[in-house]
Protein backbone atom coordinates (compact mmCIF):
# COMPACT_ATOMS: atom_id res chain seq x y z
CA UNK A 1 0.00 0.00 0.00
CA UNK A 2 2.78 2.13 0.93
CA UNK A 3 4.92 0.76 -2.19
CA UNK A 4 1.87 1.98 -4.09
CA UNK A 5 1.41 4.96 -3.43
CA UNK A 6 5.38 5.54 -3.74
CA UNK A 7 5.23 4.39 -7.12
CA UNK A 8 1.93 6.89 -7.64
CA UNK A 9 4.32 9.63 -6.32
CA UNK A 10 7.36 8.93 -8.57
CA UNK A 11 5.28 8.64 -11.83
CA UNK A 12 3.84 12.20 -11.09
CA UNK A 13 7.34 13.44 -10.26
CA UNK A 14 8.32 12.48 -13.60
CA UNK A 15 4.81 13.90 -15.38
CA UNK A 16 5.80 16.90 -14.23
CA UNK A 17 9.83 17.12 -14.92
CA UNK A 18 8.74 16.39 -18.46
CA UNK A 19 6.47 19.49 -18.38
CA UNK A 20 8.83 21.65 -17.11
CA UNK A 21 11.76 20.41 -19.06
CA UNK A 22 8.83 21.29 -21.90
CA UNK A 23 8.24 24.62 -20.84
CA UNK A 24 11.86 25.88 -19.60
CA UNK A 25 14.20 23.82 -21.45
CA UNK A 26 17.14 21.67 -19.70
CA UNK A 27 18.66 24.58 -17.65
CA UNK A 28 15.28 25.58 -16.22
CA UNK A 29 14.35 21.88 -15.10
CA UNK A 30 15.72 22.83 -11.59
CA UNK A 31 15.03 20.25 -8.67
CA UNK A 32 13.63 23.20 -7.44
CA UNK A 33 10.91 24.14 -10.23
CA UNK A 34 10.00 19.92 -10.29
CA UNK A 35 9.08 20.24 -6.24
CA UNK A 36 7.08 23.03 -6.67
CA UNK A 37 5.03 21.65 -9.54
CA UNK A 38 4.37 18.50 -7.34
CA UNK A 39 3.83 20.57 -4.48
CA UNK A 40 6.74 18.97 -2.52
CA UNK A 41 9.80 20.73 -0.74
CA UNK A 42 12.75 20.47 -2.11
CA UNK A 43 13.57 18.31 1.22
CA UNK A 44 10.78 16.03 0.27
CA UNK A 45 11.57 15.29 -3.50
CA UNK A 46 15.01 14.23 -3.00
CA UNK A 47 13.58 11.63 -0.62
CA UNK A 48 12.30 10.11 -4.23
CA UNK A 49 15.59 11.37 -6.79
CA UNK A 50 18.55 12.40 -4.87
CA UNK A 51 20.41 14.35 -7.54
CA UNK A 52 18.52 16.01 -10.78
CA UNK A 53 20.77 13.62 -12.81
CA UNK A 54 19.05 10.92 -11.05
CA UNK A 55 15.80 12.49 -12.08
CA UNK A 56 16.64 13.40 -16.04
CA UNK A 57 17.96 9.42 -16.13
CA UNK A 58 14.18 8.37 -14.54
CA UNK A 59 13.08 10.51 -17.05
CA UNK A 60 15.16 9.24 -19.99
CA UNK A 61 14.01 5.66 -18.63
CA UNK A 62 10.73 6.35 -18.40
CA UNK A 63 10.71 7.66 -21.89
CA UNK A 64 12.59 4.47 -23.29
CA UNK A 65 10.07 1.90 -21.87
CA UNK A 66 7.31 4.06 -23.63
CA UNK A 67 8.86 4.58 -26.88
CA UNK A 68 9.95 0.86 -27.14
CA UNK A 69 6.77 -0.52 -26.87
CA UNK A 70 7.24 -1.47 -23.09
CA UNK A 71 4.42 0.50 -22.34
CA UNK A 72 2.25 -1.89 -23.60
CA UNK A 73 1.74 -0.66 -27.34
CA UNK A 74 3.81 -3.17 -29.68
CA UNK A 75 4.07 -6.66 -29.29
CA UNK A 76 6.98 -8.50 -29.03
CA UNK A 77 9.72 -9.11 -31.60
CA UNK A 78 12.20 -6.70 -33.42
CA UNK A 79 11.35 -3.38 -33.86
CA UNK A 80 10.35 -2.56 -37.29
CA UNK A 81 12.66 0.02 -39.17
CA UNK A 82 9.85 1.89 -40.59
CA UNK A 83 8.30 2.40 -37.37
CA UNK A 84 12.25 3.72 -35.98
CA UNK A 85 11.73 6.21 -38.58
CA UNK A 86 8.39 7.81 -37.29
CA UNK A 87 10.01 7.88 -33.78
CA UNK A 88 12.77 10.39 -35.25
CA UNK A 89 9.30 11.89 -36.74
CA UNK A 90 7.60 12.28 -33.62
CA UNK A 91 10.76 13.39 -31.69
CA UNK A 92 11.21 16.59 -33.73
CA UNK A 93 7.99 17.31 -32.53
CA UNK A 94 9.46 17.40 -29.25
CA UNK A 95 12.58 19.22 -29.02
CA UNK A 96 12.80 19.49 -24.91
CA UNK A 97 13.13 16.19 -24.36
CA UNK A 98 15.57 15.40 -27.06
CA UNK A 99 17.68 18.60 -25.46
CA UNK A 100 17.43 16.61 -22.14
CA UNK A 101 18.76 13.79 -23.67
CA UNK A 102 21.50 15.19 -25.89
CA UNK A 103 22.88 17.43 -23.15
CA UNK A 104 22.94 14.59 -20.81
CA UNK A 105 24.41 12.71 -23.01
CA UNK A 106 27.16 15.22 -23.33
CA UNK A 107 27.59 15.48 -19.59
CA UNK A 108 28.00 11.71 -19.07
CA UNK A 109 31.45 11.43 -21.18
CA UNK A 110 32.80 13.22 -18.43
CA UNK A 111 34.79 11.94 -15.09
CA UNK A 112 32.77 10.09 -12.96
CA UNK A 113 29.48 11.08 -14.33
CA UNK A 114 26.02 9.79 -12.61
CA UNK A 115 24.29 9.27 -15.71
CA UNK A 116 27.39 7.83 -17.70
CA UNK A 117 26.25 3.87 -16.30
CA UNK A 118 22.65 4.96 -17.49
CA UNK A 119 24.33 5.44 -21.22
CA UNK A 120 26.64 2.96 -21.46
CA UNK A 121 24.27 0.33 -20.33
CA UNK A 122 21.05 2.06 -22.89
CA UNK A 123 23.90 1.79 -25.62
CA UNK A 124 24.86 -2.10 -25.35
CA UNK A 125 20.89 -2.81 -25.16
CA UNK A 126 20.23 -0.07 -28.22
CA UNK A 127 22.68 -1.75 -30.79
CA UNK A 128 21.71 -5.02 -29.86
CA UNK A 129 18.05 -4.22 -30.29
CA UNK A 130 18.60 -2.34 -33.74
CA UNK A 131 21.07 -5.28 -35.02
CA UNK A 132 17.81 -7.45 -34.31
CA UNK A 133 15.36 -5.83 -36.42
CA UNK A 134 18.50 -4.87 -38.96
CA UNK A 135 19.05 -8.67 -39.53
CA UNK A 136 14.90 -9.39 -39.33
CA UNK A 137 14.58 -6.96 -42.41
CA UNK A 138 18.14 -7.32 -44.03
CA UNK A 139 19.26 -10.64 -43.47
CA UNK A 140 23.12 -11.13 -42.88
CA UNK A 141 24.91 -9.13 -44.88
CA UNK A 142 24.07 -5.40 -45.59
CA UNK A 143 25.61 -3.15 -48.45
CA UNK A 144 29.29 -2.55 -47.59
CA UNK A 145 29.26 -6.27 -46.69
CA UNK A 146 28.44 -4.74 -43.04
CA UNK A 147 27.00 -7.55 -40.22
CA UNK A 148 23.35 -6.12 -38.98
CA UNK A 149 25.50 -5.65 -35.52
CA UNK A 150 28.29 -3.17 -37.64
CA UNK A 151 25.41 -1.53 -39.47
CA UNK A 152 23.46 -1.08 -35.84
CA UNK A 153 26.36 1.10 -34.67
CA UNK A 154 26.20 3.31 -37.32
CA UNK A 155 22.75 4.08 -37.20
CA UNK A 156 22.37 4.62 -33.62
CA UNK A 157 25.29 7.12 -34.49
CA UNK A 158 23.40 8.49 -36.84
CA UNK A 159 20.02 9.29 -34.80
CA UNK A 160 22.26 10.68 -31.80
CA UNK A 161 24.46 12.88 -34.29
CA UNK A 162 21.44 14.22 -36.00
CA UNK A 163 19.78 15.17 -33.02
CA UNK A 164 23.04 17.65 -31.91
CA UNK A 165 22.72 19.39 -35.70
CA UNK A 166 19.14 19.80 -35.53
CA UNK A 167 19.27 21.26 -32.37
CA UNK A 168 21.26 23.62 -32.93
CA UNK A 169 20.03 24.37 -36.62
CA UNK A 170 16.01 23.33 -36.54
CA UNK A 171 15.52 25.62 -39.79
CA UNK A 172 18.01 23.75 -41.80
CA UNK A 173 18.33 20.23 -40.50
CA UNK A 174 15.42 17.69 -41.34
CA UNK A 175 16.20 15.25 -39.00
CA UNK A 176 13.45 13.01 -39.59
CA UNK A 177 14.41 13.52 -43.60
CA UNK A 178 18.01 12.73 -42.94
CA UNK A 179 17.84 9.56 -41.18
CA UNK A 180 15.10 8.26 -43.62
CA UNK A 181 17.50 8.90 -45.75
CA UNK A 182 19.97 6.67 -43.81
CA UNK A 183 17.68 3.85 -43.98
CA UNK A 184 17.51 4.43 -47.86
CA UNK A 185 21.34 3.69 -47.29
CA UNK A 186 20.84 0.24 -45.66
CA UNK A 187 17.94 -0.50 -48.20
CA UNK A 188 20.27 -0.15 -51.32
CA UNK A 189 21.98 -3.76 -52.14
CA UNK A 190 24.31 -4.36 -54.46
CA UNK A 191 27.13 -7.40 -54.84
CA UNK A 192 30.03 -7.30 -52.54
CA UNK A 193 32.54 -7.14 -55.03
CA UNK A 194 31.59 -3.76 -55.92
CA UNK A 195 32.47 -2.05 -52.86
CA UNK A 196 35.76 -2.14 -52.87
CA UNK A 197 38.12 -4.49 -50.82
CA UNK A 198 37.80 -4.59 -46.70
CA UNK A 199 40.51 -2.61 -45.37
CA UNK A 200 40.58 -4.78 -42.22
CA UNK B 1 54.83 44.69 -31.22
CA UNK B 2 52.48 44.14 -28.40
CA UNK B 3 50.17 42.42 -30.44
CA UNK B 4 52.46 39.95 -31.17
CA UNK B 5 53.47 38.91 -28.14
CA UNK B 6 49.74 38.90 -26.75
CA UNK B 7 49.70 36.54 -29.40
CA UNK B 8 52.06 34.60 -28.67
CA UNK B 9 50.25 34.31 -25.13
CA UNK B 10 47.19 33.20 -26.63
CA UNK B 11 49.10 30.32 -28.32
CA UNK B 12 51.22 29.21 -24.85
CA UNK B 13 47.42 29.37 -23.05
CA UNK B 14 45.89 27.03 -25.69
CA UNK B 15 48.62 24.61 -25.30
CA UNK B 16 48.01 24.26 -21.87
CA UNK B 17 44.85 23.97 -21.92
CA UNK B 18 45.42 20.88 -24.24
CA UNK B 19 47.87 19.80 -21.61
CA UNK B 20 45.76 20.45 -18.75
CA UNK B 21 42.69 18.18 -20.62
CA UNK B 22 45.06 15.45 -21.37
CA UNK B 23 46.03 15.23 -17.73
CA UNK B 24 42.70 16.00 -15.97
CA UNK B 25 39.67 15.80 -18.66
CA UNK B 26 36.99 17.79 -19.56
CA UNK B 27 36.13 18.71 -15.68
CA UNK B 28 39.19 19.00 -14.34
CA UNK B 29 39.96 21.31 -17.16
CA UNK B 30 39.32 24.46 -14.93
CA UNK B 31 40.31 28.02 -15.65
CA UNK B 32 42.45 27.88 -12.14
CA UNK B 33 44.11 24.53 -13.27
CA UNK B 34 44.91 26.40 -16.77
CA UNK B 35 46.20 29.87 -14.87
CA UNK B 36 48.65 27.69 -12.67
CA UNK B 37 50.13 25.81 -15.77
CA UNK B 38 50.42 28.94 -18.03
CA UNK B 39 52.08 31.11 -15.26
CA UNK B 40 49.30 33.93 -14.94
CA UNK B 41 46.90 34.18 -12.12
CA UNK B 42 43.15 33.38 -12.88
CA UNK B 43 42.61 37.28 -12.83
CA UNK B 44 45.44 37.80 -15.92
CA UNK B 45 43.69 34.55 -17.87
CA UNK B 46 40.23 35.94 -17.96
CA UNK B 47 42.27 38.79 -19.63
CA UNK B 48 42.54 36.63 -22.65
CA UNK B 49 39.57 34.05 -22.04
CA UNK B 50 36.73 35.35 -19.89
CA UNK B 51 35.03 32.07 -19.19
CA UNK B 52 35.91 27.94 -19.17
CA UNK B 53 33.32 27.97 -22.61
CA UNK B 54 35.59 30.76 -24.40
CA UNK B 55 38.85 28.87 -23.31
CA UNK B 56 37.68 25.67 -24.65
CA UNK B 57 36.05 27.11 -27.73
CA UNK B 58 39.25 28.80 -28.79
CA UNK B 59 40.76 25.32 -28.19
CA UNK B 60 38.35 23.56 -30.57
CA UNK B 61 39.07 26.48 -33.09
CA UNK B 62 42.56 25.71 -32.87
CA UNK B 63 41.78 21.95 -33.28
CA UNK B 64 39.77 22.33 -36.38
CA UNK B 65 42.42 24.69 -38.04
CA UNK B 66 45.13 21.93 -37.96
CA UNK B 67 43.02 19.09 -38.66
CA UNK B 68 41.86 21.03 -41.84
CA UNK B 69 45.24 21.71 -43.26
CA UNK B 70 45.06 25.34 -42.22
CA UNK B 71 47.78 24.86 -40.06
CA UNK B 72 49.61 24.37 -43.73
CA UNK B 73 49.84 21.12 -44.11
CA UNK B 74 47.79 20.42 -46.47
CA UNK B 75 47.23 22.15 -50.38
CA UNK B 76 43.95 23.53 -51.25
CA UNK B 77 40.89 22.09 -52.55
CA UNK B 78 38.19 19.43 -50.98
CA UNK B 79 39.35 16.91 -48.31
CA UNK B 80 39.91 13.52 -49.14
CA UNK B 81 37.62 11.40 -47.98
CA UNK B 82 40.45 8.57 -47.14
CA UNK B 83 42.16 11.13 -45.08
CA UNK B 84 39.28 11.80 -42.80
CA UNK B 85 39.11 7.98 -41.82
CA UNK B 86 42.88 8.98 -40.87
CA UNK B 87 41.64 11.82 -38.92
CA UNK B 88 38.75 9.28 -37.03
CA UNK B 89 41.46 7.07 -36.62
CA UNK B 90 43.84 9.84 -34.86
CA UNK B 91 40.89 11.33 -32.48
CA UNK B 92 40.74 7.77 -31.00
CA UNK B 93 44.51 8.35 -29.80
CA UNK B 94 43.18 11.18 -28.61
CA UNK B 95 39.89 10.93 -26.14
CA UNK B 96 40.89 13.84 -23.92
CA UNK B 97 39.53 16.14 -26.96
CA UNK B 98 37.07 14.36 -28.41
CA UNK B 99 35.36 14.08 -24.76
CA UNK B 100 36.30 18.15 -24.82
CA UNK B 101 34.20 18.50 -28.27
CA UNK B 102 31.28 16.29 -27.03
CA UNK B 103 30.69 17.26 -23.61
CA UNK B 104 30.64 21.20 -25.03
CA UNK B 105 28.73 20.10 -27.46
CA UNK B 106 25.89 18.63 -25.63
CA UNK B 107 26.07 21.35 -23.27
CA UNK B 108 25.92 23.83 -26.52
CA UNK B 109 22.10 22.87 -27.23
CA UNK B 110 21.24 24.39 -23.75
CA UNK B 111 19.31 27.36 -23.50
CA UNK B 112 21.10 30.56 -24.51
CA UNK B 113 24.59 28.94 -24.00
CA UNK B 114 27.57 30.29 -25.16
CA UNK B 115 29.27 27.87 -27.30
CA UNK B 116 26.10 27.30 -29.38
CA UNK B 117 27.05 30.07 -32.11
CA UNK B 118 30.59 28.21 -32.47
CA UNK B 119 28.52 24.94 -33.35
CA UNK B 120 26.25 26.14 -34.88
CA UNK B 121 28.58 28.10 -37.27
CA UNK B 122 30.82 24.92 -37.43
CA UNK B 123 28.40 22.68 -38.12
CA UNK B 124 27.25 24.82 -41.44
CA UNK B 125 30.97 24.75 -42.65
CA UNK B 126 31.41 21.09 -42.07
CA UNK B 127 28.45 20.14 -43.71
CA UNK B 128 29.44 22.41 -46.55
CA UNK B 129 33.34 20.87 -46.89
CA UNK B 130 32.14 17.40 -46.33
CA UNK B 131 29.60 17.87 -49.64
CA UNK B 132 32.56 19.22 -51.58
CA UNK B 133 34.64 15.92 -50.74
CA UNK B 134 32.19 13.63 -51.05
CA UNK B 135 30.76 15.53 -54.84
CA UNK B 136 34.50 15.30 -55.48
CA UNK B 137 34.86 11.48 -55.03
CA UNK B 138 31.30 10.59 -56.14
CA UNK B 139 29.74 12.88 -58.24
CA UNK B 140 26.18 13.97 -58.06
CA UNK B 141 24.42 10.81 -57.00
CA UNK B 142 25.21 8.72 -54.39
CA UNK B 143 23.76 5.21 -53.06
CA UNK B 144 20.37 5.88 -52.34
CA UNK B 145 19.80 8.52 -54.43
CA UNK B 146 21.89 11.18 -52.27
CA UNK B 147 22.95 14.23 -53.11
CA UNK B 148 26.47 15.18 -51.96
CA UNK B 149 24.54 17.56 -49.37
CA UNK B 150 22.05 14.92 -47.34
CA UNK B 151 24.85 12.27 -47.32
CA UNK B 152 27.27 14.81 -46.04
CA UNK B 153 24.39 15.32 -43.01
CA UNK B 154 24.76 12.10 -42.18
CA UNK B 155 28.47 11.75 -42.42
CA UNK B 156 28.77 14.39 -39.68
CA UNK B 157 25.93 12.94 -37.57
CA UNK B 158 28.31 9.60 -38.20
CA UNK B 159 31.13 10.97 -36.84
CA UNK B 160 29.69 13.30 -33.63
CA UNK B 161 27.58 10.09 -32.53
CA UNK B 162 30.34 7.23 -32.66
CA UNK B 163 32.83 9.59 -30.40
CA UNK B 164 30.00 9.36 -27.67
CA UNK B 165 29.14 5.48 -28.19
CA UNK B 166 33.66 5.05 -28.24
CA UNK B 167 33.36 7.58 -25.04
CA UNK B 168 30.98 5.46 -23.22
CA UNK B 169 32.66 2.21 -24.24
CA UNK B 170 36.19 2.10 -25.73
CA UNK B 171 36.68 -1.36 -25.58
CA UNK B 172 33.31 -2.53 -27.42
CA UNK B 173 33.10 0.36 -29.94
CA UNK B 174 35.61 0.61 -32.68
CA UNK B 175 35.11 4.32 -33.88
CA UNK B 176 37.81 4.02 -36.56
CA UNK B 177 36.47 0.83 -38.37
CA UNK B 178 33.10 2.25 -37.50
CA UNK B 179 33.40 5.31 -39.76
CA UNK B 180 35.32 3.33 -42.65
CA UNK B 181 32.30 1.12 -42.17
CA UNK B 182 29.86 4.21 -42.94
CA UNK B 183 32.48 5.50 -46.06
CA UNK B 184 31.88 1.57 -47.30
CA UNK B 185 28.05 2.27 -47.66
CA UNK B 186 28.83 5.83 -49.17
CA UNK B 187 30.83 3.59 -52.02
CA UNK B 188 28.20 0.99 -52.35
CA UNK B 189 26.62 1.66 -55.71
CA UNK B 190 23.66 0.14 -57.25
CA UNK B 191 20.76 1.81 -59.77
CA UNK B 192 18.91 4.36 -58.10
CA UNK B 193 15.68 1.79 -59.09
CA UNK B 194 16.99 -0.54 -56.44
CA UNK B 195 16.40 2.41 -53.73
CA UNK B 196 12.93 2.07 -53.34
CA UNK B 197 10.49 5.05 -54.13
CA UNK B 198 11.67 8.57 -52.55
CA UNK B 199 9.08 9.17 -49.48
CA UNK B 200 9.71 13.11 -50.24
Amino acid sequence: MARARSEERRTEILRATLEVIAERGYRGATLGAVAERVGLSQQGLLHYYPTKEALLVAVLEDRDRWDTGGGGSRGEGPWPLELLGSLVEYNAMRPAIVQTFSALLGESVTEEHPAREFFSLRYSQVRADMAASLRAEHGEELPGGLTPERAATLMVAVMDGLQYQWLLDPGTVDMPGSFRDFLRLLRDRTGPDVSGPSPG
